[in-house]
Order: C-alpha cells, then sequence, then structure tokens
C-alpha cells in the first residue's frame, strides 16, 4: 500500500489534496452494532475546525460531514464506512510565485523528486487539511473505545515556544482555542500569538495525550509494540518531528532505580514508563507527548531554488496557521484513537480465550 | 499479523526466545543477485555481541549465523533467505525466585495479562535477545542499500546518564565497547560505569543513527512518512523510549524562520529537519536520535506483587547489562537499515517510471 | 482489514451499498504521470452499466463517476485517487417480505449469523452493485497496464446454460449485450433468454479472461503464485463457484507428456498451463475461465425460514438479472486487471536490477 | 511481501530449497494456552512424507520437526512458533544435463525471467518440498480449530486420470497410500499407477476436501470471503490448475430454482453451494475440489530450448512422483485449516460483541 491506509484490523484509508472537491475516508473493520451518527463525528470535527480563532487560517471550511455508507437504521452494520468532507473554500489564487518554487521546510522539493510532479495548490495532498479525515475516523473509534472498554483520550497543548504549560486542568480544554489546560497562561499566550502574527514567524509546540482505562494486553511483543505503532502514528502527523512516552528523553539521565515503576497491592506506584511494558499496555494511563516543528509557511522572506535550481527569493502568503500545534490536539487524539482501537481488536482475535477464561482480565490492574 | 514481522516488501518475521534452542528468521523480498554470505552478516552480529566489555552482560553467545536458504552460488535467488542463530549458553538457573513475582519494569505483568501465560526464563521473547535477528536481517539490508545506492548508515552513543558525548568522530566508533564517538570521554564513561555496575544499578542512555547518500524520494505522503516508518522501527527495540528527528523536541522553541532549511543552488543550507520533508527523504542526511531507559534488571531491592497480587520485594540477579543503550548502537542502525531498504523497494515500485526519465533523481541534491 | 482493500501495492479500498446514497473506492499506489480523465473510466463503467439489455436488471443507473483526488493537470500525481458514483436509483419500496425472512441463495443468512444485523434493502453491502467500484478502479490499471506494458485483457461469455458458446472472435464481444463472442448463437441466446425470465427463473454461465502480452516474471513463488492471487481475485466477485486456469479441470485426465507445453526456439508449442508456470507468468496469453452460479433472486417460490426460525415461502420480486453472467464480463476483467497491476508493480519492486540488466526480460518470450 | 507470507492473523512465514540443508517456517498470531508437541505436528508430516508408496517419489526424509520456540511447559505462549524440518536426503546429483535447459512444465524459464538467477538443483524453492511447512504450520490451526470448534477438515482423492472415485468412505482414507475414499477401486489404482510408471508418465488428479462444523460468520464480504481465501490457498499449491465449491463449475448448466439450497426448521435442504452465502461461511460443510496437473518431471522426452535459446531434447531423471496428486491431499487439508484458522480470528476480532450476545451464534444451524 501507498501509504493511505492505517491500521490492520481497524483501518481508515484516506484520499483528498487541499484544494481538490472533498476530502474522504473508508474506515473497515468496525464492529457492528455500534450506533453512529453524522453528529458524533461531527463534534469532534469541530474541534478540530479552522477559524476557531485569530490565530489559526482563516479559511472558512464548515467541514461537514456525511456517513455515505456501513450504517443501518442508526447502528454501524460491520461493513465499509465511507465518509465524504466537501472543500467548501478551495478557492484558487495566483499560484505563478510558487508554482516554480520550493519552499523551505515543505514537501515541493521532495514531491517533485519523489513523483515528478506535484499539485502547487495548497499543498496539494501534504496540506494538514488531509487530518480532517483522521480526525473523522478517529470520532468512530473513539466512541467504540468509549463505550465498551470506557477508554477515554485526552490531548492538551503541553508548551508552545518558551510557555511550558504545566498545569493540567483538563476540564479547560475545550474552553479555549488553545486546547491548553493551564488557563492562567491563556492571555500572555494570546499576546505571544499577536505578535507572531505581526512578524509574519510561527513557532513549534508540544502535545500531551493521555489515554485512560485502556485495557492492559494491548500491543505485540515485537516489532508492533503499543508505543511503536503509536509512535507511527503520532510522527505520521504533519509538522511531528519527535515522540516520546512516559518520561522519554528524561530516561537518559536516569537510573534503573529511580525509573523502575514499583508494584504494590493497590498498583503501579508511579508511571514513568507512560502506560506500557514489554510494549504492551499495562492497564495504566498511556502517557505520549510530540513535538510540533514551527510551521514552514511565513512572511519572512527566505532563499529557496526553483524548479530549474536556481536561486530565488520566497514569501509564503495565504492563509497559514502560525503553529500548527494550535490545532493538533484533535489529531493527536484521534491517531491514539485508532492506534488503540486496531490494538484492541488484535487483542482479542489471539487472546481472546484468555480473556474469557478471566473476564476480569480485561480491567486496570 | 501478530507483530513478528516487519517491512512491507523487504520483510524480516523473527522468532525465538533467551532460553530456548535458538533463535531465527526469514528475511523475504530481497532482491536477487545480491553477493551474500554469512560473513557478511557476521560481521554485523559481532559488534552487537554480549561480552564485548565488562560492562555488558557475561552470557557467552558465539551468536554464529548459519543462512539456510535463499543463496545460491554466492548470490541471493529473490527467494526468501532463512537464518538462524543458536543459543549456546542458555543455561537454566533457579528461577523460583521470579517464578511468580513481576519484575518492576520487565514484560512479566503485561505478558501474564495479555497471553494468561510467560516463559519466565530469562524474559522469553520479551528479552532484548530478540534483537540479534534484527541485526542479521538488518546487514542485508545494509548490504544491498551500500551496492546500490551507496547509503551508510552509523551510529554512536550520544549521551549516557549525565554524559554528553557531543564530539562526533565516527572514526572511533568501533574501536571502543561503547560505540562512542567522542573518544576523550572514554576514560570517565569508564570509570562511571564501573561505579555503576558496583552499586548494583543501570543508566539510560541516547543513540544518535545518521543515514547518508539516501535517495530523496523514499517515505509516503501520509501515513508511511518515512519519519513514521522509522519511528516505528526504532520505538520497536526493547527500552526505547522517545524518538526524535532533526531538531526534534528543541522545535517546540524554535520560530519557523529559524527552523526552516534555507535552499540554494549548492543545497540545503542546513538539516533541522534531519532528511525529510513531508515524510520524504530530501536526500540530505537523515539524523535520528532515541532515548533508552535504564535496564530494569538491577540488584537494588523494589517492590513488586507476586502473581496472586501479594506485596514481595524483588531483587534481580543474573547476567545483564546495567546500559542497554550500550549495546544499543547496531541494533538501532539495523532497524533504519531495514526501514530504508523497505521504502527503497516500494518508491522503485511506484515510481521507476520517473527514475527512468531522470536517472539523476536517485542521487541527492 | 476487513477485506475492503484489495491489493498490496496498487490498491483499491471500496465501499457503498445498494441503497446507499453513493459507491466509491480510493485507489492508492498508481505510478504517476499517468493520463487520466473520468471518460476513461466511465468507458468501462458503461460497459458493466445495468439497462443495457431487456435481460438484465432495469434499475436505471447513470453510474457517473467522479474523481475527487489524485489527478492534477490530467495526470495522476501519484497520491490516492477517490472516486464516488452516486445511487440514484436506489428507491425504497416495500421490504416488509423479506425484512424476517432469509433469502436462500442469498448472504440474508450469514451476514445475519456473522454481524448480528443486515441491511435489508436490495442485498447491502452483499449487493453485486458493490461490483461497479471494482470496475472502476480496474480501469485505471487496465489504462496504465495498456499503456506501459503493452497487455490487453479481453473476457467473453463462453457458457451460458446449455449454451457452448466455442467461437472466439473477440471483435464481436463489445457488439451485444451478452459480451458473447460467438454470434452466430445470438439469436438462440436471445430466445432462451426471453423464455427463461418468462419463467422467473435464472441460469448459470461461464466467463473467459485472456491477457496477453503479460511480462513475464508477474507472481511469487509460494503463496502468492500469479493464479493464487487471480483465483483470490476472481472469486472474491459475487456468484463466482469455481475458477480454472488453461486445461484447469480438464488437467485431471491429462497425461503428463501430453499437458506440458514444450518450447521451441519460436516459444512455447501451446498453452495448456494458461500463461503461468511454477506461480510465475511465462509471457504467454493468461487464460482464467471463471464458473457464475444461477442468480438467487428468482420468482420461483422457494421454502425459508424467518428470522425466529419458523418456516416461510419465499418469492423474490425486483429488479434482478436472470443471469448474472451477461454482466460479468467487465468485472473479471477488471479484477485480472487489478491482480496484473498489483503484480506488476511487486515485481518491479524486487527485480528493477533484473529489468535494467537485461531490458529485454520485460517482453514476452 | 515476497510472497512466503500465509495469512493475515494467524500467518505462516516459510523458507528453505529441495537441496538447502532445511526447510523452515514461523507460525506467528497462535492463541495461548493450546496445547502442543511435536508429535502432534508430526503426525501431519508423517501422512505427507515421501516414500509413503511405490507410487511417489522415493526421496528419503524422515522429515522430522523441531520446535524452537513459542511453546513453554507444553503449550503456546502466544508469541512467534519456529519449525524446522532438515533436509536429509538431499544428495546432489549431476545437474549438467539440466542446468542450461529449462524443463517444459517447470518454473525454470519463469524463474530465469524473473530473477535471472535459478537454482537448479530439484526446483530449488519451486520444488513440491517446499509444501512441507504448509503442513506443519497447518497442523497446529488444525489442532487449535479441532480443540476450541470442533471443526474437522477430511480430504480424499476423488479422481485420477480416468476414474472417478466416487464412493466416499472417509474412515479409509488414511488406510491407503492414494488418500482414496473408494477402497473398492484401490487394486484397479493400483495397476493403472504400475503401467504408469513404466511408461514413465504421469497423470492428473481432483481432491476434494470438506470442512465440516465450521462456525457460521468466517468470511469478509468483498475482496476476502471465504471461498476467495480458501481459493488463494489451494491454487498456491503446486500443480493446482482449478479449484471450485460446491457444484462449482456445474453450475454454469444450473437453473436458479435448481441450485439454491433452500432452508427449513432443521437447516439447509441441500448444499449446493458448498457452505458459503455471499463469501461468508454458512454453518453448512465447506466443499472444495481442486485440480493438479499431471507432474512435469518424467522421462518421455521432450522438446525444449536451452539458456541461450537454442532447440534441445529433456528426459527429466530422478526421483519424482508420478502423481502430484497423491500427496497433496493433507498439503490441501493444510491450506483449508490456515485459511479457517485465519478468518476465525479475524471474525472474532471484529464480532465478539455479536459472538457475547448470543452465544449460540457461534455453532452451525
Amino acid at each position: 500500500m501507498a501509504g493511505d491506509t492505517f491500521g490492520r484490523l481497524f483501518t481508515v484509508t484516506t484520499f483528498g489534496e487541499s484544494h481538490g472537491p472533498a476530502m474522504g475516508c473508508v474506515v473497515d473493520g468496525c464492529p457492528p452494532g455500534l450506533g453512529l451518527a453524522e453528529s458524533d463525528i461531527q463534534h469532534d470535527l469541530d474541534r478540530r475546525r479552522p477559524g476557531r480563532s485569530r490565530h489559526v487560517t482563516q479559511r472558512k471550511e464548515p467541514d461537514r460531514v456525511k456517513i455515505l455508507s456501513g450504517i443501518f437504521e442508526g447502528v454501524t452494520t460491520g461493513t465499509a464506512i465511507g465518509l465524504l468532507v466537501e472543500n467548501v473554500d478551495q478557492r484558487s489564487r495566483d499560484y505563478s510565485k510558487i508554482k516554480d518554487k520550493f519552499r523551505p521546510g515543505h514537501a515541493d522539493y521532495t514531491y517533485q523528486r519523489k513523483y515528478g510532479i506535484r499539485d502547487y495548490r495548497g499543498g496539494g495532498r501534504a496540506s494538514a487539511r488531509e487530518t480532517v479525515m483522521r480526525v473523522a475516523a478517529g470520532a468512530i473509534a473513539r466512541k467504540y473505545l468509549a463505550e465498551r472498554a470506557g477508554v477515554s483520550i485526552s490531548g492538551y497543548l503541553a508548551e508552545l515556544g518558551p510557555f511550558e504549560l504545566a498545569a493540567v486542568n483538563l476540564g479547560a480544554v475545550d474552553d479555549n482555542a488553545f486546547f491548553c489546560a493551564d488557563p492562567g497562561q491563556l492571555d500572555a499566550l494570546e499576546d505571544f500569538m499577536v505578535k507572531l502574527r505581526r512578524a509574519g514567524d510561527s513557532i513549534g509546540a508540544r502535545i500531551n495525550v493521555i489515554a485512560s482505562n485502556v485495557p492492559p494486553g494491548l500491543g505485540e511483543p515485537v516489532f508492533d509494540k503499543i508505543e511503536a505503532d503509536l509512535a507511527h502514528a503520532l510522527m505520521s502527523i504533519n509538522a511531528v518531528k519527535g515522540v516520546e512516552f512516559g518520561d522519554g528523553f528524561k530516561c537518559v539521565r536516569q537510573r534503573g532505580s529511580e525509573h523502575r515503576d514499583e508494584l504494590t497491592p493497590d498498583g503501579f506506584e508511579k508511571n514513568s514508563a507512560g502506560g506500557t511494558l514489554g510494549g504492551i499496555s499495562s492497564g495504566q494511563d498511556i502517557l505520549v507527548s510530540i513535538a510540533l516543528k514551527p510551521t514552514s509557511s511565513i512572511q519572512v522572506p527566505g532563499r529557496t531554488v526553483d524548479t530549474e535550481g536556481k536561486a530565488a527569493e520566497i514569501v509564503t502568503t495565504g492563509r497559514h496557521d502560525p503553529c500548527v500545534g494550535l490545532r493538533a490536539t484533535p489529531i493527536a487524539e484521534a491517531m491514539v484513537a485508532l492506534t488503540l482501537m486496531d490494538h484492541y481488536l488484535r487483542h482479542r482475535a489471539q487472546n481472546a480465550d484468555v480473556l474469557e477464561a478471566e473476564p476480569g482480565m480485561a480491567s486496570s490492574v
């Protein structure tokens, strides 16, 4: 497969370009009997939607999802679910300035080298608009996991440039357009973003995701460890340059006696490991964190070459997010949901006999 | 698949436990006509082998590889390559102390929850001994990539506990048992490790890998970005808790004008991105870095529970690496080689017409 | 995956039910640079379309395909191609007669057992309407194979009930609604079908497909032999109950001295094998033949049970093909095209070095 | 993957050539807790073993299987199972007569075209010796299916050249070396085979396989119908040229009113469909039949070309089965077992909720 399919058992296959008529996907392998309406998906799409604040792209996209198949009388039938989101505001502008130049930090150069052709309108397939279908598919996975296993998945903005947003008040996340769990710092963030936009520049960010009540046993021992598949999922999001679990890179300086999570009859003492042991979920919260690079589309002029290899200058105008991290939270949550859902099905495929023999096995420690 | 297969086109499927009779794998999809002898693989296995210094496990394993199929008259035939490495020193000792207890930081607890059974001898399938076949298979990928595309893949120890090993003298890496590229710090490292072992404790580490002369065009646009598949590959190595590319987590604090790699007619100005754009290799060096947690098997007593949930104390004796990072360099290199090889084949499957039309396309910028 | 994706490298993932708003698919892995317009696909869809004669379902479906992504300036970009065909004539009728009964020969019973729910409107996902997207995707594969490798794929009706349509005049196939290559028997066929429809009954058929100018080397040695993957492809079409290659079941009575295709400097003497040896295409024509069972929806009353297990009688009214074989030719061709295309890419992924070393290797013997 | 892996969840990956040191495989995804000893596998290997009668190859192979991993204290652990069978009688003889010639009906020509190289010793990877690992892996699948679901899988020789072996006395199958269920015809078969061997010729055969007590619900609606995956599995066996289910090619001449299997409160009236509806198992017996071509290695001289394209004559001496069908029964059974096992896991992955809700759902009608 050419990389537009994610998952082994619960799969999502996406298509669509920034300036084409529509984005779409096929969600295959969903268990039957799950109540599902467009509004269930729409809720998550609305969280990701552009235009929620003045600090993100002003592209006007209602992002209305249509379910084209796989639902009958309000529940999933077990057959393929087709989803479609039309592009409403894909207005064509003048691309003559970027048509023959490679924008630094963008996929222009690599697409040209790989395919010998590229759709230069708005980034084509490389546009972050692609992530709309990840969120749509993720909403289905999330609903199933919540209803059948009680899993909840919550993300938040943990850092933005110089700001360490250390407080974790998950209840506050959906009350602001930054997905910030540290509301005391919102004014300062707001101020920072205003100045950044005026400077025509962009900034990096860190997003944390917590998955709670994940059943123990998800993940495979060798290549498909749950962290490995989550890392794949999260690193596939545009602009992500780093992924870490639990103590992550801090492990480098830790001693074994400091790092290990001891066990008591009441459960694990702490969670340095981020919810996995030997690549398999332990029933603790899964803690994962990603780094997003600053948006490459900025108004600060930069050097580049054109398609003939000659030196050129470039300024990226247009509608861009000055911090891709600001809208990445629902996307990261969706990728975590898709990965956990896939492994939930993989686990019961192989180990249903164990689950039957010890029903409590499915709950956390 | 239950996670013992890696790759889509160039695949490796492994088996074997720490205390079973042998480790083995099947390498499928290797192009025909590649000169391959056991010595080609043995070279890489010897780099990973235990017992190279007093700071790693003293298990005595010659790790002699046998090629069982797929080679005829000294070259690959294009059919499945079977590899076998016998376990020579899998001596059984008394497991009564750990048989019924979950060692903190180990996979004991999660295997028991997932499978309802676990092979408690030496960690069974969860043992890092599993990585021997990754290195064996990786040696084949590395040889093909080197011969046909000139790719070279080099790893080194970049941090160990408090030591930042900042000098990068790749020529020195194979001259010491630490895979350290900063020979000026070897004495201090040696001293640190001696004290650590006496304390019965362990330490984390960071490994960097550089892949040079990688052709542009490797990686797929959406879910199978080259970083995503590399992250999957590297995060699947035992004890890895973080992966980052190029500037990695430093991106969080960068501005776009600072991060982006500008282009000139002589190539990219720098390499903040770590060799990829839009998930596709750019022809620059691929720069990836991983964090490894400290070994969980330490002699510092710790709290745990037994299989009946009762409180217990545990001390892990036996033959263990006090820093898994010390032997991880060849393993990380192997996983990078396997991933690049797989994408090399994937790329030419889809884009052979582009490569034919512009033969220079296969070389770097 | 739950079975809605076909192929490894050139993949098609479909969705849609008979009575939903639309059928659709994602074609992934198509090489870039292929000229492609909706009209290229429409041509094949028109051949499959219902309503071409009075002997097929009278459902009125224009089957207009829309390309939603993956094309830029008239050529494929190498990214996912989204295709959509709206259902225009999915009029709801009264399903109360079949809602609670299992129609014999249909998927009603097995869907209910598998999923605990079924979409009873027009067969839902089990409707042969699903094949519209196979034909759409197949048209892309066929175009690529024709343009780059000169492959041509032609099917025809070889038997219908008692009629053995032995003459093979491929030029006549598209001149009649039966895809019959034996025009001398058309009047008799026509007469037979009129009587059959009056009797409210249905009939089986055999379809042959010939793929010419297939490059040698397609197929993998063990499990993914080219015949194995073609058998999978063709047996997945609704109503197909048998697949054979070359002499097929006649082999059972043949001696080796009679069966084997001897070689001379001018090529193979004959083609008993149907174009493959050891699971790999030989460069000869690939000859494959499928048996289709008679349509299960007939007006002859039959016995069945209802969803509570009680005895019931059933008569299937509505719009049905009295011979599914009549419209199966383009579908079978499409599945052959998809399979060959996938193996074309798989072959060059692994063996591009061989193809480069001996350019003639790609042509037939 | 290059075709040496079979299955999605319960996978087998094989390697090994006729004249190499060993055959082997990795069975991945087996549920934990299954009692498994080498003797369980050996039983099936002994049924396939050469030398059971004078009518098959006289190669002396004990075919002793070794389990290298995945078993602990007598039961499967859920991790990869490595199996190895050494080649004992791979004696090298003089290959100068066939080294540079393409044997008609063999894979010599196509391997040379595909890979640019071939292992000419005994057919290399194309040898039917490859099937030994299918049988070994199939034994595990068969044991699980029998113990957990009561599935039984039985094959027999249904035709051999002119003999239609119409009686089906399954109890007699293992009492003769032909796997013949019609013992009244054994003397005539014996006589026929003696004469055939004297003539240096070979003959085709048909094998039937019956899978009983298969739970309803196995198979996926669209591309991975249970028949499609079984056809793939069976057509991948060396020499198989046709596959049919239930009435198979006889459907071509049937009317719908004759073909359909009506339902009564006591179950299905008959089984024309061969145990599936809409690609999903119905709980009836799965009935599948395959055609095997006559062995290509015969002593009747034939025409061929050498590797330079010049005309040549060829006689194949050596140790060959004059009827590959004679030893194919255990192989066909194994492929059916592997396919059903894979779909058994796939089914419960997606539909465990349905199975839980209606426990009776897992049993047949």
